[in-house]
C-alpha cells in the first residue's frame, strides 16, 4: 500500500519534510497545505528589499510551482486545515473535509506576540510575512516619511536597518535597554546603535509600547515615552510558535509554547512530526528549550522529520544555534549565548575578547572584528561568542558554535592556525587573539 | 644576572620572538640582528602594491624604529651574523665581532631555490623579496610590457594575478599540469586559470624553465615550450629554508632542508632556538616535515620559541595548515592537503564535495563557493579540505584545519547547524552540503 505523508505549512520547515520524506520513500504521496499563495520565497529576504538591497520581490522565489508537481509533492494553495486527528489519522481540511494520513507533519510555523495594547485594529499595521502582502506594502513604504518599529528583535533590527536604508525617518520602541537584549551583549550592540544614529534612526529604549492611536489608519504611537506620530507601524513583537493544531489534538507543548519533539522529530502523538518554528528545541548546553529558531533550523529538522516519516531513521540534536544578521552598518552574530543570557541564567563563566581586524590592516577594504568568547571556569571550555564586525561573521559563529558543541577551550583557540594573506586574513585570527587575551587575564589574576 | 637572546632576522619570526622573549621576561636584553634596512613590515603584501591593489609601499609598515627602541628590542639594521657558536655562546657578526649570549633565536628565513639554468646573472630578474628593492623594481614595472613569472608557487600565483592586474602582459612558466601543483587540486585551480586567461596571463604548464637569455638585461626566457621575449622575469621559484648558520654550526638538519625544532622551538643544540621559514614542522596528521609557511606561522612559532628563550614554557604543536590567497579572479584555499597530495603519499580517502554559494542566491553579491572535503575511508574523520570561491574562504579554512585536528567526522560536519541570513550566508553552508554529498555517495555505493 503507497505510503501518505500529510505536511501542514509551506515553510522552509514544510517544503524541507517534503523533500525527506521523497528521499526516504520516493513512492510516497506528500501532500502539503498552505494557506499562502506561495511556497518556495525566502521570507528572509523581505527585509531587503522593502530596504532597497535587493531590487525586486521576484528574486526571492525559489522555485516555481510546476517544479513541486515535477517532484511529486502535491502542494494546495490557499487551503487551510482546521484540526487534526492523530487517533484517526485525519486532517479536517476547509474545502476538503477530513483527509486521511499514514505520517503527518506538522510545520506550522510562528506567530508575532500580540503586542496586547489598544488600536491593534487600526490600518498601517505591518506583520511581516506573506510575500504577496509585502509586495502591497512595499508601495505604500514608498508614500511613507516616518515609521516605527515595534521591538528590536532580529526582525525588527532587520527592519530598522532596511527602512532607514530606504530613507524613511524610522524610530525604534523596546522595553529593553539595548535592541536584541534578549540575544546580544549590550557591548556588541553598541556599535550598531551608533551606526543607527549616523542613518538617522531614533531609538527609543527602555519604552512601553501603550497603543496605536488613529482614525482608520494608524497615525502615532503611544509610548511610556510620549507619542510617536508616524505613517507606518511595522509590529515585530517576538516569535510565538503556532502550535494551536497541535494543542488542540491533546500534544504535548513544552514551556516556550512550542511543540515537544524528540530527536526524530516524533511529537507525542504516534505518526506525528513537527518541525521549524512551531516546534521546541533543547540548547545543547543547557537543555533549556529555545523556540524562534531560523530557515536553516527549520529546513535541516524538516529533513530529518521529513526522512522519519517516510520511513527513514535521522535525528536531530540540540543546537548550538550559531546566529548572524546585518545590523545598522554592521553585522553582529555569535554561538550559544552571551554574557546577559549567562548571567540571567546563573552559568558562572569567564571571558577572552579582542578588538581584531579583517583583513591586513593596510590592505582596502580592512573591517574591525570584535570577538568575545565565553568559558566554562576551570575547564576553559567555550560556552559562548559573540562578535560584532563586517566581513567573516557569519563563518566565524557557524565554527564558534561548533567549537562549543565539541568542548574546544580557550587552549584549543589560542593555539588555532590561521590562514594570513593579505587580502583574506590578518597575521592573527580574532578568535585567536580573543582566547589568547582571556588566558593572560587569567594568568594575571592567578588563575591559571 | 641579566638575560641575554640573541635573535638572527628580523621577519615575522624574529619579530615574534622578540616580543615571546620580552613577554617572558621583561627585563631580559634582547638584540636583533637583521641584514635589512627595516623590520616591522609586511613582505606579504608586496605583490598587492606592484598590482595596484594597495596604493603605495609606505602602508606596510606596521611598526616604527622607535617602537621597538621603546619596547626595550635592540635592532641591529644592515648587520650581517655570519657564524654561530653555540659551545661558546656567540655568534659573529660584522663589524662587531663575537657577541655573546644566554639564549640564541635563529630565525634566519628562506631563499628562494636557484633555478639553475645559464642567465641567472642578467639584469631585471627579480627575486620578491625586501621592501626597498620592491620600491625600486615598482618604477622598473612602470615600463615593462611583458614579464614573465617562474613557477606558479605561492608567490608566483599572487605576482602573476598582480601584473595582469596592473595590465602587463604576463607570461606564468611551470614545470607541472597546473599551478600550485605541490598544494591545491586541478579542480580548484580550474577556475583561477579561465580567470587569467580573461586577465590576458598567457600561461606555460608543463613547461620547462631552459634560461634566462639577453646582453646584459634579460630579453627572454628560453624554455622548452620555446623563448619568450620579456622586459623583466620574477624568479617565484620555490622556497628553502635558510639554515646556513645552523647547519655550519652543525645543527641538526632535516629532510627538507629545515632546521630539526621540538615542540619547544629549541633546536639540537643547547640554548638554541628556531623559527619561521628556516625551520621544518611536522604535518599532523602524517608527521611529514613541511617549510614554507606562512608569516602566521612564523609569527606564532616566534612568540612560542621567544617564550622559551626567555626562560618561559609554550608549546607549538605539529600543523594542520590552513591556507588560503587571491589567485586571478577566486579566492582559494584549504586546510591540511589534497587529494593530490593524499595520492601522491599513498593516504587513502573518500570524497565529498559541492557547489554551494556565499549568500542567498537573490542577494546581490552572491558567490559561488566550491568546498572538496576529505575523509579517511571508515571512519570518515576529516583528513584535508579545498575549496575555490570568493567569500569566507580563509574563515572556513581556520576552521577545517581545526577540524582536520579534532577528528570531524563527515556525520559531525553534515549534522553543523550554520547561520542563516540572506546578506551572509545561504540556507545551506556549502561545507555541510559537502559532508551531506559524502555520505550520499557512500550510502549509494553501500560503502555507510
Amino acid at each position: 500500500m503507497p505510503h501518505k505523508t500529510v505536511i501542514v505549512g509551506g515553510g522552509a520547515g514544510g517544503l524541507g519534510a517534503a523533500g525527506g520524506v521523497k528521499a526516504a520513500n520516493p513512492e510516497a504521496e506528500v501532500v502539503v497545505y498552505t494557506e499562502f499563495e506561495d511556497v518556495a520565497y525566502s521570507p528572509c529576504g523581505i527585509p531587503y528589499v522593502h530596504g532597497k538591497e535587493i531590487s525586486d520581490f521576484e528574486k526571492l522565489f525559489l522555485a516555481t510551482k510546476e517544479q513541486y508537481v515535477k517532484a511529486g509533492i502535491d502542494v494546495h494553495y490557499e487551503t487551510t486545515v482546521t484540526a487534526i486527528d492523530p487517533k484517526g489519522k485525519t486532517v479536517t481540511v476547509e474545502g476538503e473535509g477530513r483527509v486521511s494520513y499514514d505520517t503527518l507533519i506538522l510545520a506550522t510555523g510562528f506567530d508575532y506576540a500580540d503586542p496586547g495594547v489598544p488600536g491593534g485594529d487600526l490600518e498601517n499595521l505591518y506583520y511581516v510575512k506573506n510575500i504577496r502582502k509585502a509586495m502591497e506594502w512595499d508601495k505604500v513604504l514608498d508614500s511613507v516619511k516616518t515609521a516605527v518599529v515595534i521591538e528590536a528583535s532580529p526582525l525588527g533590527t532587520e527592519m530598522t536597518t532596511s527602512l532607514a536604508h530606504r530613507g524613511i525617518e524610522t524610530h525604534l520602541v523596546d522595553p529593553n535597554p539595548w535592541p536584541l537584549a534578549e540575544m546580544a551583549d549590550p557591548d556588541i550592540m553598541a556599535p550598531v546603535e551608533e551606526s543607527w544614529t549616523e542613518m538617522g534612526v531614533k531609538a527609543h529604549f527602555n519604552t512601553t509600547l501603550k497603543g496605536f492611536l488613529g482614525q482608520g489608519k494608524v497615525s502615532a504611537v503611544d509610548t511610556s515615552d510620549g507619542e510617536i506620530p508616524c505613517d507606518l507601524v511595522v509590529v515585530a513583537t517576538h516569535k510565538v510558535p503556532n502550535a494551536r493544531l497541535a494543542a488542540d489534538a491533546g500534544l504535548k507543548i513544552g514551556s516556550t509554547g512550542g511543540i515537544i519533539v524528540d530527536e526524530r522529530m516524533a511529537t507525542s502523538a504516534p505518526g506525528v512530526f513537527a518541525v521549524g518554528d512551531c516546534t521546541e528545541i533543547p540548547h545543547g548546553l543547557t537543555r533549556v528549550p529555545l523556540q524562534g529558531l531560523t530557515g536553516s533550523h527549520a529546513y535541516a529538522q524538516g529533513k530529518a522529520g521529513g526522512n522519519n516519516a517516510g520511513g527513514g531513521s535521522r535525528t536531530y540534536k540540540a543546537v548550538y544555534v550559531p546566529w548572524g544578521t546585518p545590523a545598522g552598518k554592521w553585522v553582529i552574530g555569535g554561538a550559544s549565548f552571551g554574557e546577559t543570557t549567562a548571567t540571567a541564567l546563573g552559568i558562572p563563566y569567564v571571558v577572552g575578547q579582542a578588538q581584531g581586524i579583517s583583513r591586513a590592516r593596510y590592505y582596502p577594504g580592512v573591517k574591525p572584528v570584535k570577538v568575545k568568547l565565553l568559558a566554562e571556569p576551570g575547564s576553559l571550555r567555550l560556552i559562548g561568542a559573540q562578535m560584532v564586525g563586517q566581513e567573516g561573521i557569519k563563518e566565524r559563529a557557524d565554527f564558534l558554535a561548533m567549537a562549543v558543541k565539541f568542548g574546544f577551550t580557550f587552549h584549543d583557540l589560542a593555539a588555532m592556525e590561521n590562514v594570513y594573506s593579505p587580502a583574506i586574513g590578518a597575521l592573527n585570527e580574532p578568535i585567536v587573539v580573543a582566547a589568547t587575551n582571556g588566558l593572560d587575564e587569567l594568568r594575571k589574576a592567578g588563575k591559571l
